[in-house]
């Protein structure tokens, strides 16, 4: 990664002052290339900014920008080329820039460092990446929401056991379940787009940290790089990371509902379930034992929270208790950003891929559904509403006839109107409009529950959301 | 806490499913009334509510809803005067405000249990109390803004080192280092009003998690407790726990920008730096060592980071990896949040207080803002502003002038013009303008700057918000 | 909790130095009696302890030694019998014992504090208190291991499937499963030992961080507290809290190795699954579904990790770059760790019950087993062990022995040896010693393997290991 | 660093199972040979281990022993010599090394196979990695105890301010202050070292988690890989990672001791401390403010705690409840370490190479350790050790004796005998050889107090130590 050809120290910013050159050690936990190399573009765009800010404002001359900016289309087809020779001696993306650049168009570039300093440079740089990663991570979220959508609505009325304690509680139907992470993945957009909201200030012109003399237009940059408007405090600017912690906090969150729908797949398609099972594009097998399929790619989803809650708590750590302004402490936010950001993405898209072509058994989930008395409660909500029975009194009643139920091996919809009677008089033939699983969803007409209408109604309004995306 | 006169299993709902009574380990596990009664406002606050629609819609007779109106009034009542006998056996706050509900007004008790569970009744019992937390952490970050503003009006020109690497690097104001923090809690207020806004829902109506089959308005609820809608998925409503991640996370970025102030505060407390001294209020002394006072108040404030990180971290784990809907493993999530809560609040107070309170040495201030050529910046800008100087040539000029102050032991501004020409002599007597802190400092008039204009007309336009608060 | 007959300041240590007392808000911040209470027998011990000393080496008279001695006693007893009244104001149950002392001794305890300081007694309050936990958490791991060591007697040559990615992999046994835990636990117990005997350094002596000029004795106070020897450097001793992060890891670690036995019963007691039923004493159900048993314990250990994570990462955070000596910071670290030790043996004790009347459904472990050709690796490997077959060929005709199983709808068992032979020649009658689930397992035998002698192997050796506990 | 010559799933070991090809995604989750080929050398270790016992025990024949062990080190060579095209389709380092070793010897590749699985493959590979890591720590610490000893004996007298709460407490001695971080990476190297006695247990064998057949000789491959024995139970050895674990957590804590020094050193370089002076090596300067020297080592070793104990949560994270045995979740696992051990190797050798060229000013330490009446207690406690003044009068005496001090403007030694006396008369000439920081940390005899002849003790300890590292 180092180009061998530089003296270790020749380009390093603060020359001769010191006698000894930074050996390997210092080298290694100082240089930032090797990383902060993924904001060249951000890098180049805020340059690009600020160069033409100069000149608008004739701080310098229009013919020094005009030649920094087609410098630094050089720099940035370089690097895109793959022909750029990064160098580690020149420790981070700014100054490998820079020092090409003055390479190319030789005494203007200097003055590109103009009214800016590679703090307030940095603090721009990371924000833009950190904003593009805001609207990746919608996207993520939306692509992953028309995949739900797409099994909800094939789903919408395939009954299954709504599961508490994984235990059978009452029948859901799958579209219910699928769309219950949409809702999540709904409100996962709205943090990324707070944040990025949040975030959308321009820190460029805060300079080292406490602004500058030069009669700058911080507006102009702002615009021009898409921000809302210039940051307020110039020493705030560069000191802070907030935005880099809010982005990790909503990353965090998201990749705790990816790891919960990960969960349920994983047992879901397990030999004792076989709910569902993932093709093989998302799977691995064995050779000699065909029902195996591992879940491979849900497993790794599921251990993704991990990897990015481990990244939060890294800054947390790292931005606990420094004083402003800048500490190069900071120059660990990188590294934990660029890693959550990429691991969110990527598991945003492997379980949009996976719910894409999983295969769902309606029948595995029906007959379990049908386990375990799971209309119950219906019975005993029928008793209370439409046979006006007390609360204690129904019950008493479901009770004894679940025990009659499960006396004589069947469900409760098997028994017979004369058998139910026998339990309690009130009960009428209108029963069995509640029972049996078909009966007990259809029947969770509540705003937001799970009767099919109700599910339908849901996926139609989200379909709504989601064309205004397009 | 217990209620040693019932018997341990006479009123635990299962009633008599269970041979063996849930013997001290369980009850130590399993049991929330310990920690959930602080919800007995919100449990009260949501019957009520979920009583009068029942009414509404017919579902219960209107005198039944007016006794168990007024029969929760009297358990709040009792609560509030600590006479309530809160029971163990009785695990949870709910089962608490229910029993001692039904010895006070009989059977229609037990109807306030209609359409509903113990699962979508926490769920809208917590999601109250955090939306309060957002609520009050708000208020907390405007108390300490307006603390912050007042140091900020009174030094609005008072020059300081800026610091990077806690070496002195250009010279700020005063103020300008308070309104760095002003603008850090202007986000963190964004942020727990995002997150309010985003928890807005009422989940009650969900029932045990699949809707329910009564005919009940969820409008009607929603609107009585002051939530913007019901939520839109009855799994979703009663499984996650996002909202309270959410002001985690929120929370533990509020607590990072204390640590760094509280940071602040000690290391300006020291001896070495005399910038700040802590108010007897916030200090302990010592009785023998007049000089001795430690800020006790800002390290507490400093560590409360980690706690509030921690519960974040306890609860993202709890969730990691859980399927839907309802697990007990949730029944984590109140601790964390009520402690995290707490110690925000409380944090906030007191370092309101103690900004309330600091006296600031203005002469320490400046004095070590002039120390190490904190201006030699200023001077190489103005070389290359002013006199036209190509950066390097100006930088190389400002070494050599530094060094002939270092030599003469004076500062930048006490050299002679004549001494200033020696070196370059393109300088003008213009240049002794942005010499001295002061200059230094005025000089700064980019957006968002440190000259004291500059920072007074961020504080103007804090305190025409602080007046909308009003 | 507050002694609301004294006034705020009178017995606060710092006398008149301060004009203004501390405020509510600082109380509440600032002092620790409402948690630090927990800590009066050690506090008592080692003040005892501290005194016998004095007296021993002349530095105070043996009737003020005395004096302190039985008073102590008296202090113990008062708080053991509840009628200690614990103040507020007093801040720490060092001041509070300390004033209680005085009170009933007078002038001889002030001598109590020579040679000593806050620092150095809640550094042996706090670590005496830790190392109680880790003997405790020694104690709660070996009643654990001892219950799924009988366990594993019971089901030493049960078979069940092995599974990996929640899919049947191979049969192992019951006992073997169990005995993966034993192996886990013991590790367990391992890092609490050593965690003990690295703390077990006694800090008394240290005063306040730079020892003292008095001639105290730390090797008698360190024997007569337990340790086994003095700390070696006063500054290490009263700054450090490396023991209670080291306690915490090992508590974490610990309570992963729980969530993970305790996901297996969540999933284990599954409708779906069927392998295993809590007793009642560790589940609740619902009046009227019978089959719905929920294993409440089970969730609530398997989340506690998060709690004792959480509690990990606060003190982490709370100690990252703390200068030394002692900083107030260190405060928080007691909440933590008494919560954390809390968690920890709560969880441990829940398992063990829980552990302990399992039931254990031999049968559904069988047939759960003998799904999806579990055997087919055995097949692979015993045409490579006794048929000579290179790998890739016996992996050739293993699959096609299975095809031909599945074609039929029967187990590999069930083919003929014609029907074997018919694909590979070489196949003789003895390939039946390893088919089947009970062969498999029998036929594990290399050192750790799942063949029941191995698993009796090793309980026979984790019995020698429990009986040494005895 | 993927082999584009292959087809992306030619060599995919579930071969033709499946008819899609894994497409980029499921290679960017799935595939771990990105990261894990740093495993090479452990993979070819223990492969080479096992090929030799499976001859040894008559498993295979010795020309295929000898064929693959020669193989094997012809791939370990090409790996070296960067000429090894790893390849991304075959996802893993144990496949590509396979591969390989099949292309160079043919046929009997194969048989490395026999009795071994992937899941105890990569078990032995990453636990040989973490125990060499283990060994680095320990390397790492003993460097860092000697740069701190040469420390400790070059300034085992000079007196500098012992700090509580960052306020001036006591004088200490600055080789006392260096040996205190001596006693914490002393017990770095105890939580290393016990850590790999605990994890050195040889998971060879374990197959794929149910043990082998195959008789083969475990505590052969266990001795031929300097493992103590082999694991106990096959299950446990494939399943956990709790090695990995403490790995984090002790790590963690050695960097919880080296961001305090690092604190410590950023604030005593700061311009109001210059305790110290970073060579140039260590920081980074200004070309135009020659005192502003950046101390960025310190900082970024200070921040570095963030990373690991980022990493340590992540793997818990991942580990929470996982069922047995293997899961593709605890695929995470390498990556976490990997970079976490990387970063304390790196911090323990910036901070010793910091610490070896540290310039100390005495002088400012000495200044500073006398402000503030940092000698007080000792007056006090010379009044209540010689004079025999009972505590309370001793320290009234000695307030008004610091307030005459004050009065006069000088330091409590400057004091006259008869200036004294008025104050107290039982008050000697003796009183003189506490006072003055050099007399008051003189007197701090005891046992790791202060006194710098407790400090050359422990230094001499220390030393004895270090020689038996030789």
């Amino acid at each position: 990664m180092t180009d061998k050809t530089q003296s270790p120290t020749a380009n390093a910013m603060w020359g001769g002052r010191f006698a000894a050159g930074p050996d390997a050690i210092m080298t290694a936990i100082n240089a930032s290339i090797g990383f902060d190399r993924r904001l060249y573009a951000q890098d180049i765009r805020g340059s690009r900014a600020h160069a033409a800010m100069l000149a608008a404002t004739g701080i310098i001359s229009p013919s020094d920008a005009e030649a920094i900016g087609e410098g630094l289309l050089t720099v940035l087809s370089e690097i895109e080329a793959g022909s750029f020779a990064f160098s580690e001696a020149l420790e981070d993306i700014h100054m490998n820039v820079e020092a090409r650049l003055k390479d190319l168009i030789g005494e203007p570039a200097g003055r590109l460092h103009t009214a800016r300093s590679r703090n307030d440079q940095v603090a721009v740089d990371f924000r833009l990446w950190v904003r593009d990663q805001c609207d990746g991570a919608v996207q993520g979220c939306r692509a992953l929401i028309r995949a739900l959508l797409d099994q909800a609505e094939a789903g919408a009325d395939w009954v299954m056991p709504g599961f508490t304690h994984l235990q059978t509680a009452q029948p859901v139907t799958w579209g219910h379940h699928m769309m219950a992470y949409v809702e999540m993945l709904g409100r996962d957009i709205g943090r990324f787009t707070d944040a990025r909201a949040r975030m959308n200030e321009c820190p460029l012109g805060s300079a080292a940290l406490a602004g500058t003399g030069f009669p700058i237009d911080r507006d102009a940059t702002a615009a021009a790089l898409g921000f809302d408007r210039p940051t307020a405090n110039s020493l705030d600017a560069v000191s802070d990371r907030d935005f880099a912690l809010e982005f990790l906090s909503a990353a965090a969150i998201c990749a705790t509902h990816l790891s919960r729908l990960a969960e349920e797949l994983v047992i879901w398609s397990s030999a004792q379930f076989r709910f569902v099972a993932m093709s093989d594009r998302w799977s691995t097998g064995s050779s000699i034992m065909p029902q195996k399929r591992n879940p491979d790619a849900a497993e790794l989803i599921r251990a993704k929270i991990g990897r990015i809650l481990g990244a939060a708590v890294a800054l947390f750590t790292v931005m606990k208790g420094l004083p402003l302004a800048y500490s190069k402490d900071m120059q660990e936010d990188k590294e934990q950003v660029f890693d959550a950001a990429d691991t969110l993405m990527l598991a945003l898209a492997a379980m949009t891929g996976m719910m894409s072509d999983l295969t769902v058994s309606r029948d595995r989930l029906e007959a379990a559904a049908s386990s375990g008395f799971s209309t119950a409660t219906d019975l005993a909500d029928w008793l209370v509403r439409e046979a006006g029975l007390p609360f204690r009194e129904a019950h008493h009643a479901t009770g004894a006839l679940v025990a009659a139920a499960e006396a004589r091996g069947v469900d409760l919809p098997d028994l017979t109107l004369a058998e139910m009677q026998a339990v309690n008089s009130a009960i009428t033939g209108g029963v069995y409009a509640v029972l049996g699983v078909h009966n007990s969803a259809r029947s969770r007409q509540s705003y937001g529950g799970t009767a099919p209408d109700q599910v339908r109604a849901q996926i139609a309004r989200w379909k709504g959301v989601t064309e205004e995306w397009a």
